[in-house]
């Protein structure tokens, strides 16, 4: 009969592989009283939910629909009642296109308590895996993720002449849908269609895939190769450093391109 | 007398705390043989070494002098000699301002096997803590990254006008030295000096002070109150969500801008 407010954690799930929780986010999942996931939270990290523990999947239903956002605030504000503790998990960090904000400000606007957990994010992780780094001295001076979920059939909305900054890392999440937009927008906006590129589909898990190209010709050897999501694209010189392990077909990365780890 | 080589992981620290290392990092520092660190890695990350394993700090010598990169290149190799297992530690993510490029060309040069293993960035760790996502549907549709840390008395090299931009949260690392040409060049270059923007000092530790002001104020509000490094620039929209802890003496937030935690 207790109408205490419990807490919301909004957890950093990091990229795929368990072991790049954060040492927070495991002590939280495995003292929750609900556990909130969406997709591309992986099973070695839902492994660690203790058993009794109440499990919500906000996904999406039959692989075509997605579950409301608000359907998903109020679901929440509800799990947090009767003083329990709520670890709303989403994959990478919560607060880069995890739409955490959206969750907080309605969980506050209905006076339960929540918190902010980091995780590692998406572009960190898969890039670390083959050895890329985001900032390089002569390389980039900087890196800026997007994402590349848009609405509909409409193009996407980005600043397309300030993406074509070769002197900056751009990574695009959810980039697998938009693949070709993405390369040709940022081609005619100035960006060498020769600048590396890379495509990563579930990085950081067994299942990972990658394709390493010049970015005009990204598209089409993702689309041969037949990667699906969730796909990172990594567009930059630091491309370059990329290590991909042998078993790629050679045929798929250019002469040069890359080192093989 | 062996001559095998060991490896290198060059691992992520995160932001301060030590509860946001990843369970991946915590389990190679307590295996290593060997541990590089600098500055920056807080004394929680450092108690996790085990007793009898070697420590070699390569931070800035008595305050002044940075051991020039070439060195701790070098070093590396050397600490991994003889099949030994080393940890790099560097704060956040190693790829993201942490010349972990650098580090892995010269050891693969050397034929010296490394690991990248990523970190929770700052801007992550910082913004998470004030409950400020890096992204948010109408107030922000990237994030970008960028240091303020400049060669000697130069002008920062980076392109303002690309920076200027209103949709993207721009988080500053290393961001105290050069905050006044920060600000000031992003104004000139078009950005609306009333943006708000946080500095964050120390974050995710308990020393951790922030200053919250709208851009054209914020380099007088961090020398009033003194801020030091490390200290974490976020500029954007997104900031107006911060949740601040109520210490904070009000007059140095401006009305409006932030709600309380």
């Amino acid at each position: 009969m207790a109408t205490t407010a419990g807490k919301v954690f909004l957890v950093g799930a990091g990229p795929g592989d368990p072991e790049l929780l954060t040492v927070k986010a495991v002590r939280l999942i495995e003292s929750a009283d609900v556990v909130v996931y969406d997709r591309l939270i992986g099973d070695g990290v839902l492994d660690l939910i203790k058993p009794g523990t109440a499990r919500l999947y906000v996904g999406k239903e039959t692989g075509r629909h997605t579950i409301p956002q608000a359907q998903i605030n109020e679901l929440l504000a509800t799990a947090a009642s009767s003083g329990r503790r709520v670890v709303r998990l989403k994959g990478g960090d919560p607060q880069i296109f995890g739409r955490v904000g959206e969750e907080v400000e309605h969980l506050l606007s209905r006076g339960i308590e929540c918190e902010i957990v980091p995780g590692v994010t998406a572009a960190s992780g898969c890039a670390a895996e083959l050895s890329i780094p985001l900032t390089h001295r002569g390389l980039a001076t900087g890196v800026r993720f997007v994402t590349g979920h848009g609405c509909d059939d409409r193009p996407l909305d980005l600043d397309w002449n300030g993406l074509a900054d070769p002197t900056t890392t751009l990574a695009v999440y959810m980039g697998l849908e938009r693949i070709g937009e993405v390369a040709a927008r940022l081609a005619e906006a100035g960006l060498d269609p020769a600048t590396p590129a890379i495509a990563i589909a579930s990085g950081t898990t067994a299942a990972r895939r990658q394709c390493v190209a010049r970015l005009a010709e990204l598209p089409r050897k993702v689309a041969e190769a037949g990667l699906r999501s969730p796909v990172l694209l990594v567009i930059g010189k630091v491309v370059r450093l990329a290590r991909v392990p042998a078993e790629v077909p050679v045929e798929r990365v250019p002469a040069g391109l890359v080192q093989h780890a």
